[in-house]
């Protein structure tokens, strides 16, 4: 802990170092981080509970830069604490290979998650902040600091709003109002009584200071964390654009870029020059160790994994629900969360089993995914549910939760035309694409209730972004209980040694192609049929084999938009393999599809049995003719 | 116009027509359309100026139903001003080929925008309030019903926020506050005053209404359409969820489901039985008729297109820049939005160029791309630019948009690992697959500034969603003013009877497959390069013969990640095309990028020259070994 004076000190010494390290790297935002710096001294020094020699500990509080780019400060703080050297700080920062990247990663251990996409550090925090209240139980703080322009994301407010629903008075966010966004001044500019109001709307409780009066600081800090409100804290912190070097101080063009040499060289004379002071703050509360208070409840240990009779007709979404319910009872760190359809997911199967391990976000998708990954920030393993449609909502905090390396399961329902009646508001037809393209990211699409339980299983235990697809409808149980399901496989339902085509389905599809597979046979063609539930990675060996069996004839039939579904993951699959002749027929849902049942749906994209009947005749008639 | 004792008439019929149109589809949402029916009864019959005859007119209002769900409530205002007819309404809804589907879409000529994916019509809404007032300058009013539910989407928070900077006092969005949303209660419940709390905070002048008497309902509509305010108007209509069937009246559990046929009769019973009423409302005030007072500035004809000397460097967003400008000063409708980074965009040409046609978004992606779709719904050409990564944050918008039949222009600038320094959270390595698989896009690449010049000009008159991927660095001018660049066409930029390989780039690495094209040259290997500026349609034809004319070895080098990008758009051209053997490497972005600079991040991912060169080689080895 250490004094205001030491903090003055300690403040010109983390814009110095942001001035030095942008400067030496030709890149970086000194501006954005010299704003904030008197905020981030007082923080540090007097406020943050954190045992920086043990970044992995429990109890440490959580500092999040939701303004990623004002790394420079950030990585200031971590030389000022002593966990990177000045020189790392200055040889590292932005640089190819380094842990210092342009905006923070969790490569570096004392960062939860990744931020640099604006409007999702304090989301993430709510997530954090879910976990410190409501399953670890410990006093943990998480601490935010924004850019106000990112005020103007929605995802602010629906960070905000469940901070407000879920009593999280463990969450500080402090907005570094410096007026200036990249291009101009912001829309509210220093209307800090403008921001309040919002904020206090939402059931914050605002504390509005100079910030660049480290008393005033202190006391709204303080005021912070006295445990007298139940609500979050957003602290209004009005500062000044490149406060420290005049020569820019709320200067508008100076967003984002270094100072060249000879300013870098006056403005740090002007604060005084370099310094190393080595400062530690608070630690954590004694008696709060790893583990100590989990608040997880004891998980029974009797409910069985689902099994269900072949043939059975089941829906893929209610074979989610009731896996998961098998799953939180093995696994107490398997929580559960829904943006408002959870009768739909069948994630409400879950949240009535364990209500203290599921999170209701209503309509808010983005923070549906912000909250999981703040709890796969705790080592917890969120499970959250939507519609696959409506995941396109949080597309940005999905690709960024790979950046962050967060372990997330994500579940999509109601996917393709397949959903019947709503129209293609609520169709899924893009997001195997979407979620194909998220790098290191695992898709997965069962075709019956037996697969679905086996890969929620799975999903529990498999690093990166997970998706699964499910069905709305109710099809056929094709597997038996003790069927295997290893992501990267797939399942050859039908094959013989005289198979002419394959069927490639996934989902539905599968269903399609098992009874397109019995009208061929009628006509004494064989064709084989794989049920493709890994999308990603894909089972090349299985693909590969049955194009060499079947004379390179393939059909995929897939209720999902031509691009980067199952079709794309074939072909990328087949292509990497090896040179070989392909005659590929590709149903899937070209034009927009209006309302209607499945079957008349399915049959208008010409991705049913009768569609891939057709297909796999014309793919035959092609190679003899 | 009619009377109140008429509304309340019109307002029973637009219950039992709610009931009977979804009971006869087995589908829908009557309790959802009941809690609003009161409020459209007096908004249709007495406040909305709209020539049902003409539902072109360029002075009618606009209803929004951003609450898409209530379609039932909607379809049935449909019949009773008269443009749909009773049997329409009660065998076309919901069913397979008709036009009332199951959400509201423009393929009725009343609807502006498609809802259903919740959060937004407001948004939308909030583009035609900014055409209305600074484009058409047309007195015409744009009127959203809004559901409680979708309160919680952050980007209700994003729209109100714009609706409030931009002063659209010609928006009025209507809160049905029915308490229960699908699973159950929303966050506020009744809470209205919590809701006035956050609209006023956010700059909307509040009324709140009884949203079942008619009479309170009339005095706010009149009140929010005095002219005495330059806000925004928010009406919070406190309501009951199925409203007039006392069975279900404020039930949990009737969300989306259609009454049984004999709680239809007994609730039709109830509500008096069936009418059928036609009712008008007023007109379009006079003298407003079509483009009679646009305020589009005149523009000015003597703004030459750019040109670029081949050779010179330019980076393609700045091209856009240029371009844009070009063609703003000849197309009076073409207008431009951006997401606060203008400057880095260049989109910051056509504000300075043209301030009347440019709407800035500050940080709020959700909104820009929505501002875009209301941009167009008033037939404008909209510009929409933030960088390639940040589109992400709009997906489900842009997706939609599709579903709207929207002609937009997106442009993402900074993509993939050629940005450097700033990491991963700002590259675009997912925006070519997410494109790619919305419904009807094109998807464009230029490598040089006079394609993507030539292409800024084609995309102001293509059809559905266009994206142009634009990037960072400034790479030399491949081609003469004078060369065309269709949509779905291909340059080959090398080319002999001796090629023994295809090397396919797009933006950054075209220059890179140029460069490993000299290099192979040297050894001896003749190499076509193909600039596969259109990623979406792609130039088959092109691929098909160079793959034939190079034993099928093709090398696809990209910077984007390896799924739904250039390699598949490469290869699910071919194998649709035609059996062939085709011998692919695929160079791109697999592993999680770092900072650095861009040539060592392009070394770092395998798509410089270098590895472009040893795939080529790789192949040739193959094809001899």
């Amino acid at each position: 802990m250490i004094d205001l004076a030491m903090a003055e000190e300690l403040a010109a010494q983390l814009r110095v170092d942001s001035i030095r390290s942008s400067t030496s790297a030709g890149s970086g935002h000194p501006t954005s981080s010299m704003s904030a710096a008197d905020v981030l001294a007082v923080l540090v020094g007097r406020h943050l509970r954190y045992d920086w020699d043990q970044p992995g500990a429990d109890a440490n509080d959580h500092l999040i830069f939701s303004k990623g780019h004002a790394s420079p400060l950030l990585y200031s703080v971590f030389k000022a604490v002593g966990v990177i050297s000045d020189e790392e700080l200055m040889t590292g920062y932005r640089r190819f290979g380094s842990r210092l990247q342009g905006h923070p990663t969790p490569v570096l251990p004392w960062v939860d998650v990744a931020t640099g996409s604006l409007g999702q550090g304090l989301p993430d925090g709510v997530g954090i902040a879910l976990a410190g209240r409501y399953l670890d139980r410990l006093p943990y703080r998480v601490w935010v600091l924004c850019g106000d322009s990112e005020m103007a994301e929605g995802s602010i407010w629906e960070a905000l709003d469940k901070a407000w629903y879920y009593e999280l008075a463990n969450l500080v966010t402090i907005v570094d109002v410096n007026r200036l966004g990249q291009r101009g001044p912001t829309e509210l500019q220093w209307n800090l009584s403008g921001y309040a109001r919002r904020a206090e709307a939402f059931g914050a409780r605002v504390l509005t200071v100079d910030g660049h009066d480290l008393t005033d600081i202190d006391q709204a800090l303080t005021a912070a964390t006295d445990g007298s409100d139940t609500r979050p804290t957003v602290i209004l912190a009005r500062t000044i654009k490149g406060r420290g070097f005049p020569e820019v101080e709320d200067h508008e063009g100076w967003h984002g870029k270094p100072f060249p040499a000879d300013m870098a060289a006056r403005a740090i004379a002007g604060l005084g020059g370099e310094r190393h002071l080595l400062v530690r703050g608070p630690l954590p509360e004694a008696g709060t160790e790893a583990g100590a208070e989990t608040g997880v409840e004891a998980a029974p240990v009797d409910t069985p994994p689902p099994v269900y009779a072949l043939g059975t007709k089941v829906a893929t979404r209610k074979a989610y629900g009731d896996a998961l319910v098998a799953l939180g009872a093995r696994h107490p760190k398997v929580v559960a969360l829904d943006g408002e359809v959870g009768n739909s997911t069948y994630a409400e199967e879950f949240a009535k089993a364990y209500p203290g391990r599921y999170f209701e976000m209503f309509i808010a998708e983005q923070q549906l995914v912000a909250s999981a990954v703040g709890l796969a920030a705790r080592h917890y393993i969120p499970f959250a549910a939507t519609f696959a449609a409506f995941f396109t909502r949080a597309y940005d905090f999905i690709r960024m939760a790979a950046i962050s390396r967060a372990d997330l399961c994500l579940v999509g329902s109601h996917a393709g035309v397949e959903i019947g009646a709503d129209g293609p508001s609520q169709m899924g037809l893009e997001d195997l694409a979407m979620m194909r393209a998220v790098q290191g990211s695992t898709v997965l699409y069962p075709s019956d209730a037996t697969s679905t339980a086996a890969l929620v299983r799975t999903m529990a235990v498999t690093p990166g972004i997970t998706y699964l697809r499910t069905t709305r409808g109710a099809y056929p149980v094709l597997y038996e209980a003790d069927e295997t399901f290893p992501v990267g496989g797939a399942k050859v339902l039908r094959s013989g040694p005289s198979d002419a085509v394959t069927l490639i389905g996934g989902g539905v599809t599968v269903h399609q192609c098992l009874a397109a597979a019995d009208r061929l046979a009628e006509d004494g063609v064989h064709a084989r049929v794989i049920d493709l539930y890994s999308v990603k990675p894909v089972d090349t060996a299985t693909l590969a084999r049955a194009a060499d069996d079947t004379g390179g004839r393939i059909v995929v039939a897939e209720d999902h938009h031509p691009e980067g579904g199952l079709g794309s993951a074939v072909t990328d699959a087949l292509l990497a393999e090896g040179p070989r002749v392909i005659r590929l027929a590709h149903l899937c849902v070209r034009e927009l599809p209006g309302s209607g049942t499945p079957d008349e749906l399915l049959a208008a994209a010409g991705i049913d049995a009768r569609h891939i009947v057709s297909a796999a005749r014309g793919l035959l008639g092609e190679a003899s003719g």
